[in-house]
């Protein structure tokens, strides 16, 4: 982290942090020291605007939305346009994340690796994020697009009211509400495109109750 | 170095290869049991036709040749022009390569890093290297998200139709259809999300037109 400009560290659940971290952590002891500790996921979330899971395994079959990924480099490109507090979530060692949690993050990401041996260890896989981050970041100091976690909260729950209103089929809702997030989370829209957006799903869920009166 | 596709490891006077680094190796077991030993850096060099010194410290004056480095996406970009044997060189640990082995190597490559903590530690170095070589490797041949123009264009219809239904205001029709069709264009959609939104807008456009029945 400290190798790229990166400070602050949220830990869920961590193990105690023993002489052992401390002495791989090397110069960035601060980072350790200054660590935030949560005791759920759910509570990380509350705290952050943009949520962005890792993976090197991708979904080979395009039903498989949760994990559909963008390419680190991709994403390194299009995320500094994201205004916000920005969350990248890496999993556990042995099982990186969980389905529940990747379905709580905007945009999955994946760091292309070899087919033969797809999984990388922890710290590797934070190593490269953090680095194709800094290195695009360096590159471009520009206008930011502005997003608020209200407007997205908002649309998202628009999104599921429209889907309620047109009774949807209930056993594809939940697949349908995560396709529109990742397809929300690729598309980063500005604040006035999620405006828009909102503006069209409202006059669409008005005139569809209009309907029933 | 098995996650990008990378094989062959020289070692100079190498520690012995011990359980913990068995078990480090995970299943790249094969690489460390294929290792071919040297006893001198002159030796190694003897088999390959170019070298590269890899270092996060670059030389701030260009009096010092010795370690007047190139950045390591550029790097990337132009090694696959170089034929031959190439040999990536890293150094030890803690001091990394010397000045008499630098000055053996015939181009030195800079990784990135913080000027407030430069220093990699190797495995995060190594990982980095090849990563960007894989990426690079890969770009030549890269496999494109499958994206039927037919698919598109009935979305777009679908969005155009759904304004025309709710009484879009007519001033804001056309930025706003523009506004969808970039947004979408950002996502990049599969075409089984482009199937699942055709799905939720055609239910709403039922929905819509059956009021005025």
């Amino acid at each position: 982290m400290m190798n790229f400009d990166f400070e602050n560290l949220y830990l869920v659940k961590p193990c105690s942090f023993d002489d052992e971290c401390y002495a791989r952590a090397m110069h960035a002891q601060k980072i350790v020291d200054n660590a935030k500790i949560f005791s759920s996921f759910t509570d990380v979330v509350k705290n952050l605007d943009y949520l962005v899971a890792t993976s090197s395994i991708e979904s080979q079959s395009d039903k498989r939305h949760l994990r559909n990924a963008i390419l680190l480099d991709d994403f390194a490109d299009k995320i500094y346009d994201v205004e916000g507090k920005i969350g990248l979530v890496f999993g556990r060692e042995d099982y990186g994340l969980f389905n529940e949690e990747i379905a709580q993050c905007d945009i999955m990401v994946k760091i292309p690796t070899s087919e033969s041996y797809s999984s990388l260890n922890l710290s590797h896989a934070v190593c490269l994020i953090l680095y194709a981050l800094y290195v695009k970041g360096k590159s471009k100091i520009k206008g930011k697009r502005h997003l608020g976690k209200i407007e997205k909260d908002k649309l998202y729950e628009f999104f599921s009211t429209l889907l309620e209103e047109i009774n949807y089929p209930e056993h594809k809702k939940q697949n349908t509400k995560i396709m529109f997030r990742r397809i929300m989370g690729r598309a980063m829209p500005s604040k006035w495109e999620y405006h828009t957006l909102m503006g069209v799903l409202s006059k669409t869920l008005e005139k569809t109750k209009e309907k029933r009166k």
